[in-house]
């Protein structure tokens, strides 16, 4: 379905703007992709966002829309054709929401904490406890699943989003330290979910290539010793 | 309608503890509340929930939800007759997400920075941060209450339940520092809704006493120090 008034300010290397994307292409809904410059905040942004600041911001008519769970939940709600992202069980989207939470809560401060850490020792342990987390997950995965492919079941949910979109990250932090996140002994269901969730139509081409996110990692380096 | 397979772990200081009793009034749902002694971890808690060890749980006959706002969400989608504590309306329920975020994200950690605060001055300095804080959440009042009585509307809704639950230590913290943190001056549309929200049906009785408060506003200084 075309829908002319769609906008979505955002930044393609940001993992929470892809969760939106992804959201929107689940439901088949076309939109504006408005891009924000790295280090600069539009107007526009400022205006729509002047809580935090901060995208994405997803403007549907003239009511912007912040937050990238929040709006995935509010895609959701308004075009509630096409497929579900939340399942129709309360208990199963309360369990989708509170792994949502354990994402942008637990593992993506732990993928921060293994940039910030310095030194090699310091580095390694942080990505020790980052692969710890990610066991946690794994055992999630079981559980919301149910055997099927995603942690939404048989298709893409809330969670498979809000997860899915760190594994860009993920995989360019395994080249750039040489280190293995997701493996098939600790791991393997979620090694098994990344190769489906990475290929689903809904997704390929909105998850950044390696080496670009690579590229800006590199950037990132550099400004925070400048 | 009498629910007897409905647990509750809690504590009776816990704004997050709170915020469920109220959704749970709210739907007339009888539940049985297992209280938590400060300091220890039942056997139940650390089964029911393994990642956060953390109070509030809900067990819904043998499921156990976990989180505040997640366990308010299941609660008003199970049990989905009766006051609806979200709105039907998409943006608005977005409106209610976003700043049941902010309340967690932002004015609970500037609250916690003004008992870490030390010293006169520092203290003084984290409270004119919340105070502004507050502020932000008077506009947002404005928006989200449309001139009805709650930020639900006519009713009490999601976000009523996320804030109102912090009234009891902002009171608390009023009194014991001799502060005024909502004042007819700056935030008049919540001292407004601060006094129906307190003495609405669903909330009379469930939030915590001042005189209560302070006590153990107390003890914990004294364990801080000790």
């Amino acid at each position: 379905m075309a829908t002319s008034d769609v906008k979505l300010l955002g930044a393609w290397p940001s993992p929470f703007v892809n969760r939106v994307q992804i959201a929107l292409n689940l439901k088949s809904i076309k939109y504006e992709f408005l891009e924000e410059q790295y280090g600069t905040k539009s107007e526009l942004l400022l205006k729509s966002n002047p809580v935090h600041k901060k995208i994405p911001v997803l403007i549907h008519g003239d009511k912007p829309v912040c937050e990238s769970l929040i709006i995935v939940q509010y895609i959701d709600e308004v075009w509630s054709f096409g497929p579900s992202i939340f399942p129709s069980d309360p208990y199963d989207a309360a369990l989708g929401r509170f792994w949502a939470a354990y994402v942008d809560d637990k593992l993506l401060p732990m993928m921060m904490e293994t940039r910030k850490a310095e030194g090699v020792e310091a580095k390694m342990a942080a990505f020790e406890r980052l692969k710890e987390g990610l066991v946690v997950l794994e055992d999630a995965f079981a559980k919301c699943s149910k055997g099927k492919d995603f942690f939404g079941g048989d298709s893409i949910g809330y969670l498979d989003i809000a997860f899915g979109c760190c594994l860009g990250w993920i995989k360019a932090s395994e080249k750039m330290m040489e280190v293995v996140l997701l493996d098939e002994t600790k791991t393997p269901g979620l090694v098994g979910w990344a190769g489906r969730f990475c290929s689903h139509e809904a997704v390929k081409g909105t998850l950044p290539e390696t080496e670009k996110l690579l590229e800006i990692a590199k950037r990132f380096q550099t400004n925070a010793k400048a």
